[in-house]
């Protein structure tokens, strides 16, 4: 490929890439603002006017600058070290202000940003109240959608360009879809395809296809391009097939549908690409996706066509930085080695690595079945470490129970798992959809499913929840991961939808386990169980237990802590939290407030929860998700069911309103459902001076 | 095809076909256990003992059973009589206690019911404590899963046959899922092919092509299977192609690389379905679904691979209905012409077809855009209607605001508009999610889409609403049609899910009209926002002003009546029901209750609706939706936000538990949200004898 081009960036003792033909280079803070032709860069298209060398050499500087960035904290790192020229590609041919450009899934977007006026607050990239790490109209006219679930880019551009057609049919606009070969299996993107097929403009869908969605991918199409991949051939060959066939006449070759099949026989056979083709795509490529030149030179030429185009474009992830070159997977979001002091309930997401190297290390090649090893971990675990362990235990007891993920094998730890279960293990790509179909019929026939998804993403899957699972009453056991307010990656991934969701669906029973010593004896429980079950667990370190815990039973909450005055009652793990508020206002305010971990959100402990009620105290409720028709709510028709008196009862959470990226623990505090802002909630209940919080 | 060889079946008189050759048979009713052998088979097993001929015989039966259920009453009748000798064939040849099979979608099983032991019931069909329309693992062990939304088959099967390749590796078993064309397109189905193409087991998936799914199908997928169908050519033939490739060596020509191109080009060229075998699929066909013979055959053949096969049946909907071939959209479910009287409140959809039919028979061609024809409707109308008036007025008006549905042009009343605007008419096949990505597009181009759509098809497209439409905060009208309790589908067709699953977006304005005048308003209004807005109707014809109601104001309520003693406040068209509930206790317990239609689910008119309350009075909520997150959880969010004491407010709706299929007039009864239901609520919340009604 193009790699010898430029400067190549590898692994330097601190563990991040620096050009290596230039290890003299002042240290990186000394580096601020030298990227020269970055920041000269006033508007896209100033593109335009830079020469060949200019763009390679602001390839140059772009990959630095991620570098830099992914340094300082952790970045989607090898899918944007990928598309570097692409971007620059895209923005040195075209226009977006007048045509239109989709990052689909989004992470892939940071070049695009570096070009588009983003370059002075790049530092703040992921932060609280900096750069999202995803498109984001507010940011910047160039980002179309707030993009981060995968698969919909076609969708959209389809819909652009109808529109264009429709409102500005006299315009020669053009609209741009970018889609990685990971969210190619998304189930909407053949809705989209089909679509778009049928359409007699040109909206160009560009495969970003670098061999990796964000884990190994699978199944037919993955395949698929493989061959295409293989059967790459020179683009001015393809071209003038592709005039050939167009030219062969219809008649004269006895039926027009000899001649029709003869065209495609030959398309198939010396282009590749009917699987784009059958859909009415017209097919192009593959082409080296870091070659700014031909890039340019194919977007041009595409441009002129007046159908639906699919542009084949080869990359590769984390192209430029040796080890991400060798290991994408582990750089789609590394952290920085040198993370100072990971924050209280705030798991490093190292940590979690290091536990998924450490385990890969020890287990080496897949075990022998009959004696799969347990990851070794210790000290502090995250609910998701947590899970994987109770997994694995389940799985080696039963052979009946199985693993099925949407691409999230590396973001839900379970890639031993995997090793030590090869069989039993079900990644099926982008595609939650299918995953909870799948399931399903894995349940039908007699398997026991553990559906393990992020919450955000098993919105996917909502409709098929509802058929699949709920109304058939089938044993799948959801295990959702990333459930409440997620981190740096923003609204497109907080999971705060869920318990309202789950909660009007007959047949599931919601769990969510506080401490790290409940997620087992959880999942135990909901292997004994007849029908579907859901645990959702947040992405941090499990607190420990703060007391002798009860076995988990059927809609039973665990009273922490008794209180004479009322109670709090959480939904999750904000034992510490709500422990922590009840204290202070013992001491402040002479309150003696109870503790109840929920455990159970459906079916609800009626008789633990609505006590404080009954006997004339307060109640107040808390959770990581939206209100409307979340946890609190649950509370508040069980004591309207039984006509208690609601007055005293203060639900918190998230109000109508999307919450924005930060950490963990900025985002609780700024929702107020931190100790403080808890302990201040009882306090203004107790005194009556409780406003309307979550109007 | 082979529609000469069975009796062909006419149009009648009273409009209901019968055997042609047979026009003297004796009156239908006399008829009832005539079916010789339909009434003999004791188990489906009993087909392998059947001789050719009899199962040919065995298919008339079927279809005149079939044509003498749809007298009776709205079946879905032309599906049903398209695959009767596939289910025969499917039948006879394997045995499905063992074997598995799957009927994708599900309205097409009636054969299969007929087939598996349900003829004695097959009367009951659609009606209330009767069989279902679709299949019900409560029925009978043949049916697998309670389908209904399309597409699901294909990853059940995948799901199947994993399943028993990890418990029952020894066993030969064998899954099949038949899935329609319409159903295809579906996105899940793709994500499930991209599975099975990775399986070294064989699922067959029989893809049963009427070249119709409900309405007519389109994009770049229904032109491909135009192709393959005219393409049609001998079975025999291209097996000895297949097997003249599988038996091709990869050495010895150059490079492997070039054989499996040379092979690629040969299958492409000759044998078709290059999209199912890019998946990884064989693809066998296309054959003749209505020959049993060659279905037998082919079937026993597909079950010999070791690989996921594809079989192409060609089948006519309607087959041996001659009406119903010539106009299948018509007869998809067609009405009995005798339909005594329709239930108050519940729509003859008899009369919503005539107005379709008039209006198309008006309007002709398609008018010159700039003169649109706006249908011609008299007396009560149902909501769909007046749904398609009013968008029928703003796209006339105004050239922004186009339709997007998926595959309910019928369903919705919507042709006219598809006649009168076909470039602003978007039909995108069973493709919801797609339907609203494509929405958000053309929104954030300058369009103002109308996303039509019944409410419990629209669960597939819940994580897109969040994402692409309320996270983007896009000006995407939702008209959601068959919202609440719908009739004769049952379960998988109620839309009962939506006020609790929209809610807790940020954006989005929910509305629901309750009386006929207020439909053209609130979308009005709609039309005037900046983000996206939500209508939810019922199935049922729009009662008649009741009053002179005021003007859609943002979150304010309508008071339909002022009372004393507190207030009925109802989300939808339960006007009449209340007023009614509202009168007898005025009369029965001198209790005098007000009346408020709600009109906004959200925002809320907090001021109207906890007025009594706020007055010590009693509030009742009603909704024929799930009580859990639903309205009258708003309701009680907004009391207790407010810190009123809410021992007074019960709410009625829905419970933890699946509505059953009946008329909208029954079902409303059994939750007892009827005038009778909720004047017993009032009753009780008034003494204080009531219960725990919605635990």
């Amino acid at each position: 490929m193009t790699a010898a081009r430029n400067r190549i960036f590898t692994q330097t003792p601190s563990g991040i890439g620096r050009p290596n033909s230039d290890d003299s280079a002042p240290p990186l803070d000394a580096l601020a603002g030298a990227p020269l032709l970055l920041s000269a860069i006033r508007s896209p298209a100033d593109l335009a006017r830079f020469s060949l060398d200019d763009l390679k050499n602001l390839a140059e500087e772009i990959r630095y600058v991620l570098c830099r960035l992914s340094e300082t904290r952790s970045v989607h790192f090898a899918s944007n070290l990928g598309v570097v020229e692409l971007a620059i590609a895209l923005h040195a041919t075209f226009d977006f202000t007048h045509d239109r450009l989709i990052w689909d899934t989004g992470h892939q977007c940071y070049p695009h940003k570096l070009l588009t006026g983003r370059f002075a607050q790049f530092e703040t990239m992921r932060t609280f109240g900096g750069l999202m790490g995803y498109p984001n109209p507010e940011e910047s006219p160039y980002d179309l959608f707030m993009t981060g679930h995968a698969g919909c880019s076609v969708g959209s551009a389809v819909g652009i360009t109808v529109a264009d057609s429709l409102l500005r049919g006299g315009e020669d606009r053009h609209t741009f879809a970018v889609i990685g070969d990971g969210a190619l299996a998304s189930g909407t993107v053949f809705e989209a395809f089909n679509h778009a097929g049928g359409l007699r403009q040109n909206v160009t869908i560009i495969l970003n296809d670098n061999k990796m969605s964000i884990c190994r991918r699978v199944g037919g199409l993955a395949r698929y391009l493989d061959r295409l991949r293989m059967a790459k051939s020179y683009l001015r060959f393809k071209e003038s097939v592709h005039r050939l066939v167009d030219k062969m006449p219809n008649e004269g070759f006895g039926t027009g549908q000899l001649m029709s099949r003869i065209k495609t026989a030959v398309k198939a056979g010396f282009l590749g690409g009917m699987l784009f083709e059958e859909f009415g795509l017209r097919y192009i490529g593959p082409i080296d996706g870091h070659d700014i030149a031909l890039l340019q030179k194919s977007l041009r030429q595409v441009r002129a066509y007046r159908e639906p185009t699919l542009l084949h474009v080869l990359t590769e992830k984390g192209h430029g930085f040796r080890a991400a070159e060798l290991d994408p997977s582990r750089y789609h979001a590394p952290s920085p080695k040198a993370v100072s002091r990971p924050e209280i309930g705030e798991p490093a997401p190292d940590a979690d690595k290091a536990n998924t190297e450490k385990a890969a290390d020890t287990t080496g090649e897949a075990p022998h079945a009959s004696q799969p090893v347990l990851p070794v971990t210790s000290g502090k675990r995250t609910f998701s470490c947590l899970a994987r362990e109770a997994i694995f235990r389940l799985m080696k007891d039963d052979r009946r129970f199985c693993v099925i993920t949407a691409a999230m094998t590396q973001g839900n730890m379970l890639e031993p798992i995997r090793s030590a279960f090869p069989d039993r293990f079900f990644d099926v790509g982008i595609c939650e959809s299918h995953a909870v179909v799948f399931a399903a019929g894995l349940a039908r026939a007699g398997m026991r499913p553990i559906v393990d998804i992020y919450s955000t993403f098993l919105q996917r899957a909502y409709d098929h929840i509802f058929q699949e699972v709920s109304l058939q009453n089938l044993p799948v056991i959801f295990m959702i991961d990333r459930a409440g307010v997620v981190g740096a990656d923003g609204p497109t991934h907080h999971g705060v939808f869920d318990l309202a969701y789950l909660r009007p669906f007959p047949n599931i029973d919601i769990l969510a386990p506080a401490l790290a010593d409940e997620l087992e004896p959880m999942l135990r429980w909901a292997a004994e169980q007849k029908g579907p079950v859901a645990l959702r667990y947040p992405r941090q370190t499990a607190p420990d237990s703060v007391a002798s815990s009860t076995p988990i039973r059927r809609g039973r909450a665990d009273l922490v802590r008794p209180g004479a005055d009322g109670a709090i009652v959480a939904a999750g793990a904000f034992v510490e939290e709500t422990l922590a508020a009840a204290q202070t206002l013992a001491g402040s305010r002479k309150l003696d407030l109870g503790v109840i971990n929920a455990r159970f959100i459906k079916p609800l402990d009626r008789q633990t929860i609505l006590d404080p009620l009954r006997r004339g105290g307060f109640l107040v409720t808390v959770e990581d998700g939206m209100l409307a028709g979340g946890f609190g709510s649950a509370v508040l028709e069980a004591a309207c069911d039984e006509h208690l008196d609601t007055t005293r009862l203060t639900r918190l959470g998230i109000g109508d309103q999307y919450v924005p990226h930060g950490t963990r623990r900025e985002l609780l505090r700024l929702l107020e459902i931190d100790a403080e802002g808890i302990a201040a909630a009882c306090a203004a209940l107790a005194s009556g001076t409780d406003g309307e919080r979550s109007r």
